[in-house]
C-alpha cells in the first residue's frame, strides 16, 4: 500500500472536499485522479461516504482495462466513465462526479446551464453542455463507458477543449468535472454548482433570459485563461 | 436499563443524525428502531430535540400493544405509527420520520415525488407515493395507527415492497422512511429529501417533465439493488 | 448588577439561539424576557449581534414606561413594540423579533402564512395573521408602540389567544413571536421560519393549495395545546 | 513588512468573514481597506481563496497608480475597480466585491433590488440600483476601471450619496459594497445578500410588488442614518 501515496492522499482530499462544501449527499459522487506514467487511475471505492474515505480504502485501477492494481474494494461503479474520460480529453488529470443540488436540476431538466454573468465565464467557455440522452441499447450495455463516451462526445461536437470547458452535464443524472488534478476538478464541481444556483435564480427573476453579451463573456474568460491572462499568480496552461 | 443497550445506541445515533443533517428542526421528528425476537421497538421521547436526546432517554414499547417496557417519559406521539409500520411491513427494522422541508412540501401539496433522474432511480423503484388523505373517522379515532395504515396501503395498492420503496409522503403531513435498521431509515430520509429538492428545482426549469427514461431508471436501480447489483461492498437484499 | 441575573441569562441564551439556528443577520433581531413581579423587561441592546451579546449588557427597562432601570447600553429601537405586547397579550412571558428570511418574505408580501400541513397545525391555531399596513400618522408618532399595536390588534380582531396563535407578520417588516418565556419565543420563531419555508415550497408545486382540512388540522393541534394534549413530556398551559 | 499592520489586519478579517458566512465561494471575492492620509490600499492577492489569506499576503497598492508598495504577490484583478471607487466615492474606508448567489441573480437578471421592506429600508435608501452594460470598447479596454466608474456613474445619476447607498449592481457581474472600513463594507456585503433574498422570495408570492410604502421606508432609513437617528449605540455619520 505505498506505492501512489501521493496520488491516494490528494485524491483523498479531493473526495473529503466534495463532502465538506456539501456537494455530496451520503455516497453520491466521487472523484478520482490519474498517474499516466504509471497508467493508473486512483478512485473511491464504491458505496462509502465521501466525507469518511481514507487513503488506504482507495483503489487504484490500470487505465487500459480498469483491473484492480491495489485495493481491497470494489471501485466505484462508475469507474468505467472516469477511465473513459482519462482516454478521451487530453490534459485532465482529475475527474470528479456529484449529484448536487442545483447542477443536477439542469441536467434532470435536460437544459444547458445558460452563461449569465462573469461567475460562469470566469471558469466555463460558453454554457455548460447537456448530452444526449442514453439509446437503450447503450443502458442495457456498457452503460457506465457509454456515459463516458457521451460525455466527450459532448465536448467534440461542439469543439470544446476539456480544460475550457470543465463540466458536461448528462442527461437525466447530474455533472461530471475534470482539471489538471483531482483538486481541480473538485474546484470546478464546486464552480458548476455555483454557476447552475445563479442561473436557476436569474431565470426566475429574468425567464426570458439566454446568454451575457458575447464580447463580456470573452474578456472574462481571457482574464483567467487566455494567453494574456491575467488572474491569478500563475500563467494557466492552454485551458 | 442494561437491556437492549445496543439497540438503544443506534436508535439515538440515528436520532441525533437527523438533526445533525438538517432534516430535524426541534422536536419535529423522531427515529426508531425494533427488535422483532425480542418483541420490543426503542423510540424517542416525546417532544425531546432530536439533537439532545441520550440513549437512556429513549422508550422500550411491546410491538404488540404499544405498552412502555422500559423508560420513564412518555414515547413519541407518532409511537402507533411506528409499531403498524412494523407490524405491516415485512424486512424493516428501523423507520424515521420527518418534517423535512422539500419532501414535507410535496406532501403538503399532496404530489408524489416524480423519478426524475438518477439519484431518484438509484434509491426509490418510481415515484415516491403519498398516501391518500385521511378521513374525518380515522382522525377522530386512533389517528396515529391511521396514519401507519394508509402509508403501508400506499405501499401495496401500487404493489411495491418495503425496502424497494423506503418511503412514503403522508397527505398534509411529511415523510416516512424505513430500512433494515434505524441508521438505514435515517439514509432514506436523507435520501427522500434530496430528490424532492431536486425534483422541485427540476420543475421550475421544466414544468412539463414528468419521469425520466423507464429503461434508464430500471437499470439504475438494478445497478443497486437487483439480484446483479455491483453498487457498493456487499449485495444487498431482496429490496 | 447582580438583579434578575437568571433572567439576562435566559435571555442572553434566547439571542443567541437566534443567531446560532440562522434568523438573525448582523443585528437584525431581537429577543426579551419579562419578570411581571419585578415590573421589568430585559432586552438586547441596539445594534449588538445576537451572537456576541453577553448577559450584562442587557437591558433593563420598567415595563410601564420604558425607562432604564439597569444597564449602560440604550435599548433595542423595538422595545416600545416588546412592552406593548408584555401589556396586551396575556400570559406571555418573552418576546422575538426577527428578519428571517422565509417568514420576512410573507410580511413583505403582505399575504399570511397558510395553514397547509401538520407542522404548521402543531404550532398555530390556523394561518399565521399579518398586520394591517400602519397609517402614515402612526409612522410619523410613536412607530414602535404602534407597531405592537397593530400586532395585538390582529390577535384580537380574529379573536385568537397569543399563546394558541404566539406569531404576527408585520406587515412590509417581519415576524414577531412570543412564548411562556424567551426561550418558548425562540422556539416559536424558528417554528414560523419553518412554516413559512414549507408553504412557499408547497405553493410553487400546488399554486392554488389554500388550507388543510379544517379536521385534521384541529386534532394535530389539539394534540400539543388542548386539554386533553397527549404530545411532549408535560400538559401545556391553556394556549 | 511591518508598516500598515492594522490595516491589513482589518482587511484581512473582512476577507475571512465574507467566506465564513457564505457570501464568496472559492476565490470570487475580495475585500479592501484604504489609508487615505499614506495614499494606499490594501487588498487580496489574485487568485487566493478569502478564508485562507493572511495578513502577510495582501498587497498594499498606491491609491494614484495602483503600483506595488508592498507585497510579493499580484494583486486582485479587480483592483482598478476597488481604486476607481475610493477615487470617486467620498467619506468610504472599505470595498467588497463578491459573487454571492442571491444579489448576483439580481445582477445578471439585471434588475434593481426593489426595497419591499424594513430590513431593506434600514439599511439602504432605496432600491439597489444596478449599473448600465458596459460598452465594447470599454470592455475592450481598461475594463476593470470602468466597472468602477460606471458604478459611481450610477450613484451619482440617482443623486445618491455613497454611504446611503453603500451597494451597487454591476449589470451581468454582481454586488459591490462599501462602508467607512472594510468591516463595515462586509456588513454591507451581508445585507445585501439578505435583501436581494427577500425580494426575490417576495416576488414569488407576490409578482406584482414594486415597492414599499415610502413613508415607511423613510422613517426606517432615518432611524439608522438621519441626523435623529437613534439605532445603534452611536450616532451614524452623514450617511
Amino acid at each position: 500500500m505505498t506505492r501512489f501515496a501521493d496520488l491516494r492522499e490528494a485524491v483523498c482530499d479531493a473526495n473529503r472536499r466534495l463532502a465538506a462544501v456539501g456537494l455530496v449527499t451520503l455516497s453520491f459522487g466521487n472523484a478520482s485522479g490519474v498517474d499516466r506514467a504509471a497508467g493508473v487511475m486512483v478512485i473511491k471505492p464504491s458505496g462509502v461516504a465521501c466525507d469518511a474515505v481514507t487513503p488506504d480504502q482507495l483503489v487504484v485501477v490500470a487505465l487500459e482495462d480498469g483491473s484492480i492494481v491495489e485495493g481491497a474494494l470494489r471501485p466505484s461503479s462508475d469507474t468505467p466513465t472516469h477511465l473513459e474520460l482519462y482516454r478521451r480529453l487530453e490534459g485532465i488529470g482529475g475527474v470528479v462526479h456529484t449529484h448536487s443540488v442545483e447542477a443536477s436540476a439542469f441536467a434532470q431538466a435536460r437544459r444547458p446551464i445558460p452563461c449569465l454573468g462573469t461567475t460562469h465565464a470566469d471558469h466555463f467557455a460558453g454554457p455548460v453542455p447537456i448530452t444526449r440522452p442514453l439509446r437503450d441499447a447503450e443502458i442495457d450495455g456498457d452503460y457506465e463507458l457509454a456515459t463516458g463516451t457521451v460525455i466527450a462526445d459532448a465536448l467534440a461536437s461542439a469543439s470544446l477543449e476539456a480544460l475550457a470547458m470543465p463540466a458536461v452535464l448528462v442527461a437525466h443524472h447530474g455533472p461530471f468535472t475534470w482539471g489538471r488534478d483531482a483538486a481541480e476538478a473538485a474546484v470546478n464541481a464546486e464552480a458548476v454548482e455555483l454557476v447552475a444556483a445563479l442561473a436557476a435564480r436569474t431565470l426566475a427573476l429574468a425567464p426570458d433570459e439566454t446568454a451575457m453579451p458575447e464580447h463580456l463573456r470573452e474578456r472574462h474568460f481571457a482574464r483567467k485563461h487566455g494567453p494574456a491572462a491575467y488572474y491569478g499568480q500563475h500563467r494557466p496552461g492552454p485551458g
